[in-house]
């Protein structure tokens, strides 16, 4: 199935070498326990897969940045909705040894030593930040063709050379309250459903 | 703060006392998992906890069915967005030793042996159920006044006889695709911040 939504989620701290307990994610782990969440919301409707969908998680803690792991729905098998196991996946991936170019680890998942500005160089489609002083997003994906990619801070939001790279994003707004990332996805993934996308 | 918002969701298979390890919500908790995710949904903003809102999980599980955990915004304090802290601290709850009248675990959490009948018979406001065939969320919301009281079912749905007594619910559609239930809180509280509620 081909990729029409897709979400690239950066992780300021997580870290990119699998030194952590996939139990302490928070701590250990450099927070990627928010980018975990992010897996779950990217990909679990009640009883299936999205399999139209795609996360990128560009790491950037130590000691190996940066790196990017990639979550493809079209590959993906045994994803459970729990952070334990999702974090387990995680560390066997950032302990593959890796080069600028792709390599598999489990089934759907990839890993690379890309940062923000090659992965962005390297997608097809209109490229979203999700941000809060953006347009409506009802009105903002409507006008979009698919794929869709959707670009989001983790808990500290972007950094400004960051957000230089997005200056020609369309910018989106959620609502009035600033949410975790994972949330963010939720409510991106039901606007494109209600739009029939 | 007053409640405005309240979620009701029942665990049929939820663990009535805390036999289990809170590391392994999801296997031997009874999927708990399902519900401690309810949590982290209902309460979080990216740098506060919505003070606003009240969750009660009515747990109908071995072995002392059954009880409702009531976490109440205004009271909360030490919440953390993982799973497995918010497990210890329902372990701690369903620990209690408790009769129908209500009792106080940690700061902001209590218990309590009501099932989904006496909750549904204590409630203040109308009452919304989530359901795939209700009406349009935006429209449905807009016409309600605060407190507003929405019933979701975990992983499995509702029952025949838990849905009879909520004949007298509006019915609410979130969209067309069926979601977890912590997915559906994201989704709620995002219409009514939108809706100025």
């Amino acid at each position: 199935m081909q990729i029409k939504r897709r979400f690239i989620v950066v992780g300021h701290r997580a870290h990119t070498v699998g030194d952590f307990n996939s139990k302490d994610l928070c701590g250990g782990a450099g927070r990627w326990d928010v980018l975990v969440r992010c897996v779950n919301s990217s990909f679990f409707l009640s009883h299936a897969l999205r399999k139209d969908t795609e996360l990128m998680v560009v790491a950037l803690g130590p000691t190996d940045a940066p790196k990017t792991v990639r979550f493809c729905g079209p590959e993906l098998k045994h994803l459970n909705p729990d952070e334990w196991t999702t974090g387990a996946l995680v560390k066997k991936a950032l302990d593959v040894p890796v080069g600028e170019r792709e390599r598999p680890s489990t089934e759907g998942i990839f890993v690379s030593k890309r940062g923000l500005s090659e992965v962005l160089g390297s997608l097809e489609g209109p490229v979203v930040y999700l941000h809060e002083h953006g347009d409506e997003v009802d009105t903002a994906l409507g006008e979009l063709e698919a794929p869709i990619n959707f670009v989001l801070g983790d808990d500290k939001g972007l950094e400004e050379e960051e957000e230089a790279l997005l200056k020609d994003a369309v910018k989106v707004s959620l609502g009035p309250e600033v949410l975790h990332s994972d949330h963010c996805i939720v409510l991106v993934h039901n606007v494109l459903d209600r739009l029939g996308f």
